[in-house]
C-alpha cells in the first residue's frame, strides 16, 4: 500500500470545528472554497467528545464534521484521537500517564504523553480506532487514516521497565550477551538476573539529562526499545483499522529530524510518510531553506524515495517558540512549493481556523480569530491554493533523480551525543546539515537515506559522523567506492560497533579510508585550528573547530588538507584514499561551511553532479520525474530581493505559462517559484 | 477601619530580641532613643517560643518584649507568628507542609511555606492569633496587628486540589461552563467530572516552569484560587483577633509588585496597606527610584489612595541577593522620604538589630553585630529619625492629588506571561514600569489602580498591556475618553476575555482605539524596527523591539508613528483615535523609553499635567494634600552630584525652615530632600 | 603506619583486565615492561565478579590478575570494590541506594553512590574487605590497600537522618546547645525534640541547590556529619583488612580540593595520602600548574608534610568534561615530575588500557583501543617511566622545606559559600588559589595546612578568607606574629565562630589585625574599585572587585592600600599592623592577581623567602630534602617555548647527568624538567 489516491496536489489541513458553533462552519467552508482547499484532517483531538465516558461512544459531532466536508466536496484525513487522552481515562487508569526521566509519575494534562506500555491505554485506543474504522471505513470522503499525533518522548514506569527486559531478552537471548554488549564488567555492572535491569533514568544511570549516562549501551537500547514501543501502539491501532478498512492508506505525522524516535525503525509500518514542517526560528533564511530541503529528503528517504505528505505547517506564526515571528510575504508559498519540489504530493496546514483558547490560540491559521478572509495570510494561502490547483495531477508520484546519498543514522546520532569524551559540543545533526547544505548550495539532488539503503544508484555517498557501524555497511561502502563511487566521511566515523563498544585493533572502516586515528584532540567552541586545503591546484585556508583527529594515512592515501596550528601542525586533516575506481575521503575535523563546500564541490564536479545555478546564491533548483517520464524543474528563489541570472534551465512554467530558455536572462522576484516542464 | 491612630510619622521596625540576652535590650532601647524610634514590630517569628509544644502557650518572652517597649514609651505592631511554623507543627501534621510545583511534598524548613488548605495549620494558627488577641488586645502599646508575613507561593497538594475543585464549582456552577471557559475541546480535555480536575503543575499541564502551561485557563484560575486561599488564612486569623480586639487595625506586609498574589483580591480585607520595600539591585538609581515610586502608588492604589505603611526596608544591605551592596550615603533618607512623599504614614525597617546567625545574619540593621551607634548606618538612620520627628503630624493622612491613572491588573500580568505565542520576552511588569517611568520623569502625579477603579477623577488613563478585559472596563474607558479624557494603550491590549479566550470577530476594545490588529510580528531581543513619531510638528525616530502589531486603522484614526523596516514599513505603529472629546492611543510595538516618553509627554502636556522640574533629570517632585487642605510638595534629588536649578516650586521646608521661591535658584545636594509647605 | 615500602618511585596505575580476554594480558604486560611500569592498581570495580551473588565469592579472575602481576615482577595495590555496587546488591537492599538532595530515592546505576548509613551495604562491603584481606593479605605482590574509590557526595535518606540526629546528640549533648548553635530563635526554628531535625535538603531548608540554605548551621553540620559518615565506611573496611593484614598500609584515593568532603577530618585514619590529579580544563597552563602545585601541597599537608601518592592521572584525555583535549607533548612528563617535586613517591595512571565500552571508553590510557605501543602517548609514558626509574630510591621520603604556610579550612570554605549576604560570586577556593599563585610564582615553598597545624616552623602564614574561627587559631596566629612572623589575611576573615554565628562586639581576630570592619560593600562581577598600594616607596594601582570592606584601622595600624572610588575613596583597603616582632596584614578587598602578588612578594622579601627564578615566568623551582639530608631542586619549565635564563640553582641532574651552575646560562626546553642533586 502506498499514498492515498488523488488527482491533484492535496491542500488543506487540520480542522477542529467542534470548538466553535455550527454557524461558523458555514463561514469556514466558504473560505475553504476561496482558498481551493480540498482536504481536511479531522478528529486528531476528538477523544473527549467521541467517547465522553469509557465505552460511551458518541459520533454525533464527528459525523457532522465529516459529513459536512463530504457535502462540500472535500476529502477527509481521519485521525484516531490517541494523541490526546481524555481526562476520564487518566483518572480511571493512572498507569496511562508516564513516569518521566526524573522518575516522577505524571497525572492528567497536556498531550502526547500516554505510557506506551499501559494495557489500558492500548485496549481503549485500539477499541476507539476500531470503532472509527467500523463507522467511517467506507465513507467516501475518507482518503487516509492518521493514527495518533506526533509520537514521541519516553516513559520510565515499571511497565515500561518490564517491557524493556522482554525486549532485551529478545535481542540478546542470554545475560552473557547482554553483559558483553553493555561492557558491564566496567564499573561492576554485571547483571546476574534480567530483573536487575532498570530503565536508564536520572535515578539510575543518568546525570545532567538524557545525554549523560554512565552506560551508553543501556541508554542506546532504551531508545531503540522506546522507538519500538511507541511504534507498537501505532501498529496496534493500524491493525484495528485494517480489520475494517482494507485499502485506505494509514500514516502518522512524523516530525522530521526528531532525535528521540528512530523513524527508520517505523518506516515499514507506514503506508506512506507524512510529516510536520516547523523549522526552527530562522536566523538565516538560506540555512532554513536548506534544512527544510534536507528534512524533506530524509522523510522521502524513509520509503525509498516515494512522495510524501506535509501533514502540517503553519500558515503564519508558531506559538510554542519563545519568539514567533510571522512568515514574511511569499514565504508560505515558497516553502510550500519547496516541499512539492522535494517530493510532497500534499501540503496541509495546522490549522484551518485558530483555536479560541489554550496554548495554541496564537498559533497561525488560515482563518484567524477575526474570521476575515481579507487578511494577508488568507490572501497568500488562497493564491497558493490556486497555483497548486493549476498543476493538476502533473506532479503526482514524481520522484527525485538523486545521484548523491547522504547517510542518516539514528544510532550514530544517539551514540555520538550521549558519549562521554572528546567534545560534547559536537552536534550530529548540525554536522549532517552542514554537509547537506554544501550539497544543496550546489543544487545537487540528494537523497537522505538510512545506512541500510541500496547504494548502487548513487555516485557520491556522504556519511558525516558515521560513528556507529552496523550490519554490512562497511562492505557496501567499500563496494560503492570500488565500483567508482566517492565516499566522504568525517571525524568520529566508524568508532563503535552496534553495541556502542569501541573497535579494538584496526577499526573496520579504516582500511577503506586509508587512515588511522592516532589521537583525537578537542577544542572549546570558537577555538580555531586553520586547515589548508589544496584541491584542483588551488590553496585555501578554513577554520576548523571542536574536533581534531590526528591521522596516520597509509601509503595509498593522499593528504588534501593539513592542520596549521598546535603540535600537529602540518599533519593530515583531510585525506583522500583511492580505492578501486573510486575514492574515500576522511574529513578529520570540524571544517567550516566554506571548507566543507570546497571538498564537496570538488567531489560533485568530479562526478558531473554540480547542478544548475550552483553559483547563484539563494536560487534553488531541483527536479522531479513524473511517472510518465516528464521531468519538472523547480526554481525557487530564497533571496529577499529580485535577481536576474542567465538561465541554466529551460521549460514552460506550469504556474504562469512563461517559457524559460537556457542562456536567456531570467529574473526572479523575491520568493518566486517556477515549475518548469522541461 | 483604616490606619492606626498616630500623631507622628511612625519610625522603627522589626525587633526580635528573643535572640539575645536581656542585657542587650538596654543597649537596644538606648540606641532607639538616639534614633527617634517610636514603633517596634514584634512577634513575627515567635511561634516557637510562644507555643513550644502544641497547646503549651508561654508568653513570658513576648510579655517582656512588649512590656519593655511600652515602658520605654514605644508602640508595638504585634505580629501573629504564622509566617514561620515551629518544628513540632510540621512533624505532628505533615500536611501543613506544601507540595511544590514539581509535585514534591516538603518537610520542615524555611518559612512562608505552610499549606493554606491544611486544617491543622488553620486551627493552630487561628488559635494562636486568638490567644495573642486575648492577651494583648487591650495592651496600650499595641497600635496595629500584623498577621503572618509576606504571604506568597503556592501549594499543589491533594487538599489544595480539593479546594480548587470547590472554588471552581463556586465560580462556574456547571462543568459545561468550566469546559467553555478553559476551551477544553482543544486537545481533548473536556472534563466530565469535577474530580477529574488536578492542579496545573509540572506533573500535569506545565513544562519549563510556572509560565508554561498547556491550558492557560486552568493555570489562571489556579492563581486566582491560590490568591484567595492564602487570603482565607489571613481572614481567619483576623477574625480571631477581631473577636477580642474591636478597633485596632489589622494588616499584613505585602511585597509590592509580587506576581504570584493578586493584591487587588486582598485589598478589601486589609484595614490598611503595608508593604516591604526591597527594590531589585540598582543598576541605574533613577530606574530604581521610579520603580519605588510606582510601587508606592500601586500599594496606595489598593485602598483608594489612602496612606499606607512601609513595613520593612533595609537600613543598609540585603542578604538574599547574589550581590548585596550597601546603601550609599543619604540613600536611606532619600528613599524613606520618597515613601512618605508617595503616601507612607510610617516607615519601618527590617531590622533593628542584626541576627547573630542563619540566613539573614548579614542583612543590614539599625544596630549591627558590633553593637555600636557610631557607624555610618546608625548615624544616618538617627538623622533621618530626627527629620521625620520634625514634621510632627503635619503629613498624616495626606493624599496624592493625581490626575493620571496607570492601570495595573494581575489577570493581564498572569495571562500575558503564561501565554504561548508571539513573544516570551515581553514582560508585563517591565512594560508597565516603562510607561510609569515616562510619567514619573515628567513629575506627573500618578495613581496605580485596578481596572475596576473609578476613573472619573482622572484626565489621563494609561493601560499598558491590558491584555485581558473583564467587567465593564471597556465601557468605563470609553466613557473616560468620551468625556474628554485620554487613554493610552499598548500592544497586546484587549486580546482575551476574563477566561483568557481570544475574542473572535471584533475585539471589544477595537472600536474605541479605532484600530484592528491584522497580524502580530515578533522579534528576538535586540532586533529593532525603527519607529518614526510625528508629534507637535516634530519628527523623531525610536527603537521598537519584541512585538510589532500590524494595524489597520479606521477612518477616524490618525497615524502618529510608523514602522521603518520590514514588509510593514510605513504602516501604523502608533495611532490616536479621537472619540467624543477625548482620544485613545494605541502604541502597537515595544517602543524604547524615549519613544514612550515622547508620546506621554505630549499627552500630559495636552492636559496641562506636566509637573514642575520635569526637565531636571533626577529631581522628583510630588505632592500630598493634608486633611486640613495644606499641600506639601516633596522635592527629592536622586542625582549623585549637587545641582542648581531655577525653582518651579515654592514653600517652606519642614525639615530646615528654608524658604524656596519660584524662579529663584535652588541648589540641591546629592540625596537632598525638601518637604515644602506650599 | 606510613607509606608502603619501596625502593623506587612507583609507576603504573589502574588495571582492570577482566574486561578483555586473557590473550590480551600478554600484550599488556609486554607493554608495561617497555614503559617501566612497576605497580598496578587492581580490583577497584571487581565486586560484580568477585561476588556475583550475595555470599557467593569467586576470586578466580582476581587471583589470575594478581598472580600474573606478581609473576611479571609487578606490585599490586589491591582495592576493595565498594566504590561500585553490583546490581544484585541494590536490588536486594534498596536502602543501599541514596536519596538525593531533591529527596529522590535512587535505584541501581553509576557508582560512588551507596548510602553510607545502610547497614546492608556496611555489612556486605566489610565482609568483602575481610575476604580480600584474608585471601591476599600476605600475598607478596600486594604493597598497599585501596579502600573504595573517590568517596564523595551525600545521602539524605531516613537512615542518614537518624544518623545525623545521633551525631548531633554527640556533638551538642542538649537541644539547648543545638538551638543556640543554629540560632533557631530566628525564624521560629527552635527544636523541642531531636526527632524534629530533618536533613537540610531541597525539601526542607534549601533552595537553588546545596549552597542556599535558610540555616547555615544545620547545613554546615550536615556536611561535617556526612564527611564523618563516609569516613566510617572507610574505617570499617580498613578494620576488616587490619584484622588479617597487620602492616600493609591502607589508603583511599582523594580528590584534591573536593569541596563536599573535609579531608582534614579523614587524615588521621589514612595510613598515607593518595589522590587523583584531574585539573580542570586548562585555560592558562600556568594557572593549571599553580593549581596542581597547590593541590599537591594540600594533600601533603593532610599528613604533616609526608610524601603522598598520585593514585590517578590521565595519560592523555579525560572523558567526563564537555571538552577533553589531549595533553600536549611533554605535559605528561612535566606534570608527573611536578607531582614528584611536590612530594609524590608514586605516580600512577588511570588507566593502563582503555575500556571498550561505557562512559570512560574515551578516557585516555597507556594503551589505547588500537593496542599499539608506537603511539605518541605510549612513547611519552615510556620515556617518563625510564626517567623515573633512573632516580632510583634517591627521592623517596624526601620532604618539602617550606617556611610559608597557607591555611586551608573546609569549614570556612563551606561557611563562606553557603552564606546569604554580601556577595555570592566570591569563591573561597579561587581566592585561596590566587594567594597561592602569588607565592608559587615567587617560587616560595609553601605548605597548605589545616588551621590546627603547628605554625611554629613558618615565617609567613597566609590565611585567605579565614571566615570561620575555631579552636585556638587566633591564639596561635597571634603567637606567630608576636614571635616575628607575618600573617596575611583577607576580607571575610574571622567573621563567625565554629557554629557559623557572627561575632558580636569585637571579633576575636580584630585586635591582631588592628582593624574593624565597619561595613562590607559588594559589587557585581567586573565592577572595579581601583586600589592604590604604596609599598617599598613605590605606588601601584590595581583592580579590586566583588567585596570591599570599609576598615577602621586602629592607631598602630598602617594603611598600605586605599580605595580609589565610591564614597569610601581614600579609605583603607590594605593594612599592616605591627604586633610584637611581626606584622598582620588585612587585604580587605578582592585584589587582582598583580595586587596580591605585590603584597606577597613584599612579605616574602621581608623574610628572604623569594625563591630562585621568581622573575622567570613559567620556571618553577621547588625542593625536596631526602632523609639522608640531600637536597634536590626540581626545575620545571611550564612555558611552551624554550627559554634561556641565568641559573640561580646548581647541581647535577639525576635524569641526564647534566651539571648546572649558578650564574651560568641555563636553557630549558618546553616542558623540560631537571632534578638537581644540590
Amino acid at each position: 500500500m502506498s499514498l492515498p489516491a488523488s488527482d491533484h496536489l492535496r491542500y488543506g489541513g487540520d480542522y477542529n470545528p467542534e470548538q466553535w458553533p455550527v454557524e461558523v462552519w458555514d463561514e469556514d467552508h466558504a473560505a475553504f472554497t476561496l482558498a481551493h482547499v480540498t482536504t481536511l484532517t479531522v478528529g486528531v483531538f476528538a477523544w473527549a467528545h467521541t467517547e465522553p465516558r469509557e465505552g460511551a461512544y458518541d459520533f454525533t459531532r464527528l459525523d457532522a464534521i465529516v459529513g459536512r466536508a463530504h457535502a462540500e466536496g472535500r476529502d477527509v484525513v481521519l485521525a484516531t484521537p490517541s494523541g490526546a487522552m481524555p481526562p476520564w481515562l487518566a483518572r480511571a487508569y493512572p498507569d496511562t500517564c508516564r513516569v518521566d526521566l526524573e522518575g516522577r509519575r505524571h497525572v492528567y494534562g497536556q498531550r502526547h504523553n500516554h505510557c506506551p506500555s499501559s494495557p489500558d491505554f492500548r485496549r481503549l485506543s485500539v477499541a476507539m480506532a476500531g470503532r472509527l474504522a467500523e463507522r467511517y471505513g467506507d465513507h467516501p470522503a475518507v482518503v487516509a487514516w492518521h493514527v495518533g499525533n506526533e509520537y514521541g518522548g519516553a516513559c520510565y514506569c515499571d511497565l515500561c521497565a518490564a517491557g524493556f527486559r522482554d525486549w532485551l531478552r529478545a535481542r540478546y537471548g542470554t545475560l552473557e550477551r547482554l553483559n558483553a554488549a553493555w561492557n558491564t564488567l566496567f564499573w561492576s555492572h554485571v547483571f546476574g538476573d534480567w530483573d536487575e535491569v532498570v530503565p536508564p533514568s536520572m535515578l539510575s544511570e543518568h546525570w545532567r539529562g538524557p545525554n549523560h549516562t554512565a552506560f551508553q549501551g543501556i541508554t542506546l537500547d532504551y531508545r531503540r526499545y522506546m522507538s519500538d514501543r511507541l511504534r507498537e501502539g501505532f501498529v496496534a491501532e493500524k491493525a484495528a483499522i485494517r480489520a475494517h478498512v482494507p485499502d485506505t492508506p494509514v500514516t502518522t505525522n512524523l516530525m522530521g529530524f526528531y532525535q528521540p524516535v528512530d523513524y527508520h525503525r517505523w518506516a515499514a509500518d507506514l503506508d506512506f510518510v507524512s510529516w510536520d514542517n516547523y523549522p526552527p526560528l530562522p536566523d538565516d533564511p538560506l540555512r532554513t531553506a536548506a534544512r527544510m530541503a534536507a528534512t524533506h529528503a530524509a522523510m522521502r528517504g524513509l520509503k525509498d524515495g516515494r512522495p510524501f505528505w506535509v501533514m502540517e505547517q503553519t500558515p503564519s506564526t508558531t506559538a510554542s517558540r519563545d519568539v514567533n515571528p510571522v512568515k514574511r510575504p511569499g514565504v508560505l508559498g515558497l516553502w510550500t512549493w519547496q516541499s512539492v519540489a522535494h517530493g510532497a504530493d500534499a501540503t496541509l496546514y495546522f490549522q484551518m481556523r485558530q483555536s479560541k483558547g489554550a496554548c495554541e490560540k496564537y498559533h497561525g491559521a488560515l482563518i484567524d480569530h477575526s474570521g476575515r478572509t481579507d487578511t494577508r495570510v488568507f490572501r497568500e494561502a488562497a493564491e497558493l491554493g490556486a497555483g497548486l490547483a493549476r498543476t493538476g495531477a502533473a506532479l503526482l508520484g514524481a520522484r527525485t533523480p538523486a545521484r548523491v546519498a547522504l547517510l542518516l543514522d539514528w544510532d550514530s546520532w544517539w551514540a555520538v551525543e550521549m558519549t562521554d569524551g572528546y567534545n560534547r559540543h559536537v552536534s550530529y545533526l548540525q554536522t549532517l546539515l552542514a554537509y547537506h547544505r554544501a550539497l544543496w548550495s550546489a543544487n545537487a539532488e540528494v537523497d537522505v537515506v538510512p545506512v541500510t539503503a541500496d547504494l548502487s544508484g548513487y555516485e557520491v555517498v556522504v556519511a558525516p559522523v558515521l560513528h556507529l557501524l552496523k550490519g554490512d555497511v562497511v562492505a557496501r561502502l567499500t563496494a560503492h567506492v570500488e565500483r567508482g563511487g566517492t565516499l566522504v566521511t568525517t571525524f568520529y566515523g566508524g568508532r563503535v560497533d552496534e553495541d556502542d563498544n569501541a573497535y579494538c585493533g584496526v577499526p573496520p572502516l579504516d582500511p577503506l579510508l586509508g587512515t588511522r586515528v592516532e589521537e583525537t584532540d578537542s577544542g572549546v567552541p570558537g577555538a580555531v585550528n586553520p586547515v589548508t586545503l589544496v584541491l584542483d591546484g588551488e590553496t585555501t585556508t578554513h577554520d576548523a573547530t571542536l574536533v581534531f583527529e590526528l591521522l596516520v594515512p597509509d601509503e595509498r592515501t593522499q593528504v588534501v588538507g593539513t592542520y596549521g596550528a598546535e603540535f600537529y601542525a602540518g599533519r593530515a586533516a583531510v585525506t583522500r584514499a583511492r580505492r578501486g575506481d573510486g575514492a574515500a575521503w576522511h574529513v578529520a575535523t570540524g571544517l567550516d561551511d566554506a571548507g566543507v563546500a570546497r571538498v564537496l564541490r570538488h567531489v560533485l564536479a568530479g562526478h558531473g553532479l554540480v547542478g544548475p545555478h550552483a553559483d547563484d546564491e539563494g536560487v534553488e533548483v531541483t527536479r522531479r520525474v513524473a511517472p510518465d517520464g516528464t521531468t519538472y524543474a523547480f526554481v525557487l528563489h530564497h533571496g529577499s530581493a529580485p535577481v536576474t541570472v542567465t538561465s541554466q534551465v529551460a521549460g514552460e512554467d506550469l504556474l504562469t505559462g512563461r517559457v524559460v530558455e537556457v542562456g536567456a536572462p531570467l529574473t526572479l522576484g523575491s520568493a518566486e517559484v517556477l515549475v518548469l516542464r522541461t
